[in-house]
């Protein structure tokens, strides 16, 4: 007998959310069932909900910053059993047999991967994400949460505390390296708590210098105000790297003049409008401009037990969902730039 | 007394070159005399006699790929003798100080670095380069070429080498990576033969087959023209690492399609107009794109130990100068991509 479960769902594009019952599947035999506790609001389920992105498959229950504790398991289930404190991110099926999954880079499957809201599933079903009760999910793609991390704070770091986090591993943030975090909102406020628990020296960037304090507070030892041109030109050949992490354009020129040469700066945020770059901005210097999309179980998985040995979770706001209504109303505070750091959904509060 | 050379000059932009007679500083301490016997055509010769960078100060010598011998030293060189044959590539100083010059980046010095050609130098003097048939340069920029190596063929090392190995070897081209180099011209010859002898599986790609057998020669194993919209799709996800050597504007959406997942596009051709890059292409697949500029003095002397070790020169005509209009028609055939795969001056033909 399928689970029957409470969710919040947005019905068409620009819609408000409404309290719906949903239907998650029989345990298959690699099935865990997850009783959510928590449910963290990311920007992209803002975009998808609005359909900013395209492709949105209305009704839609967003929700890829999942934790919670496990409940039942299939019968093939043998690394993980009930009353496990686990995560899921992102994803929630990869086909675990191509070049990218063998590589622990389940976002690269090349079938390919199944996203956990608003994405055809191997069987055909569409996904239904976290901003709900319970979730059934295969193991592979499950993740335990270390005691020492709270599952309120433990949720948000299923996708901003891995979006930030591999990255800064993959360019070597780390002693001796000079980090600056562009944008200081919910994957910033991660970007910065991990680069300064890796040991980098890191300077926050953002247009003014309302969060210069909650910066240093995170973890950074400076503030760049973007709004202070002299500023800007004094930071010219300044960072061994550049993590962005806002969504907005912004001149990826006076970034990239921010590099040491061979520094990078790495995207993370999604703007909808294309970069332009000259050719001798990234060639004078050998700069890089890339970009980091999530990251694999594996590495979750190393993320998680790195954030509880430094004792890092998110900053959150923990949201009461009873009236849905507020959850409408945090989406536009996400939009404005108002929360600090990231919304959790309480999703016991979520009406039945 | 200083040295009186001949020398070919460009006097304004647009006009062809003619026979002149240049002096050469007297010696200091640090200083090493070359009596050329080669310097090879860059493209960046064509564009900054053409003006087509701007800056261009006139009258011009060009040329900084310099291969001769040595014909006499300053008292304070030691590490160089006279007789020694040596290179000189597209810097002829930099300021030995600053965190670049100690990290062996010479061209990344923040003073900053002395071209060969159409600089000042640091005594306030214009700089002239190869196409003539002496040069006085402080030892710390001359390089050594191994007896394995003619001079002719290496003295495109001096510059299209180093541009190429230098990122190759950044990236990691070896044995078990796929490899695409983009443009089979001066630049591109170079980086299929050096990624090649590195053990790479090298494609080169341009847009017909004209060039086809030729890059096989070189040692590419495939070749992929661009004008078959079809292999252009089946080449998606394909490489690991792609050297584009082209100066004009290509669709770099579509080469970031070309690369697996955490592969890199690394650019050394310039055009003039800007690159265009949607967000997702570099945070979709973790792609890096980047630019490379020459390289340092160590890994200049590094790859001419390793073409000699491989036995690879670059594969030239060369040039008679002694009527100079052969040299503004060899420019346009360069340009017109006619030249398989360097022009270099015989330098003993410049008239007096």
């Amino acid at each position: 007998m399928p689970t029957v479960t409470n969710a919040l769902s947005v019905p068409a594009a620009g819609a408000p959310f409404e309290a719906v019952r949903i239907e998650r599947r029989d345990l298959r035999d690699d099935d865990v069932r997850i009783d959510i506790a928590y449910a963290g609001i990311c920007h992209s389920d803002i975009h998808t909900v609005r359909d900013e992105w395209g492709a949105a498959h209305y009704p839609i229950v967003t929700g890829h910053e999942i934790a919670g504790t496990v409940s039942a398991v299939g019968e093939g289930v043998t690394a993980i059993a009930v009353g496990d404190r686990v995560g899921v991110g992102c994803l929630v099926d990869s086909c675990g047999e191509c070049g990218p999954c063998k590589d622990g880079q389940e976002m690269f499957c090349t079938k390919p991967a199944v996203g956990t809201y608003n994405s055809r599933d191997y069987h055909g079903e569409w996904t239904a994400g976290g901003y709900s009760q319970q979730i059934v999910v295969t193991e592979r793609m499950v993740v335990r949460i270390p005691d020492a991390l709270s599952l309120d704070v433990a949720a948000p770091l299923l996708c901003a505390g891995i979006t930030t986090y591999s990255p800064l591993k993959r360019w070597g943030a780390g002693p001796g390296v000079k980090v600056a975090v562009v944008g200081v909102g919910g994957l910033g406020h991660m970007g910065v708590k991990i680069a300064a628990a890796l040991g980098a020296q890191v300077t926050t960037i953002s247009r003014t210098d309302a969060k210069a304090a909650d910066a240093m507070a995170l973890g950074a030892t400076s503030h760049l105000a973007t709004s202070d041109p002299g500023a800007v030109v004094a930071a010219r050949g300044s960072f061994d790297l550049i993590l962005n992490t806002v969504s907005a354009p912004l001149d990826m020129e006076a970034y990239l003049r921010m590099l040491r040469p061979n520094g990078a700066l790495v995207n993370v945020g999604l703007p909808s409008e294309p970069y332009v770059l000259h050719p001798f901005s990234v060639i004078g210097g050998n700069k890089v401009f890339t970009g980091s999309q999530i990251g694999g179980i594996a590495q979750t998985q190393e993320m998680l037990d790195f954030c509880a040995a430094h004792g890092i979770g998110a900053t959150v706001e923990v949201l009461d969902a009873s009236d849905t209504a507020a959850v409408d109303a945090a989406y536009d505070r996400v939009v404005a730039g108002d929360v600090r750091y990231r919304v959790v959904i309480d999703t016991a509060t979520i009406p039945g």
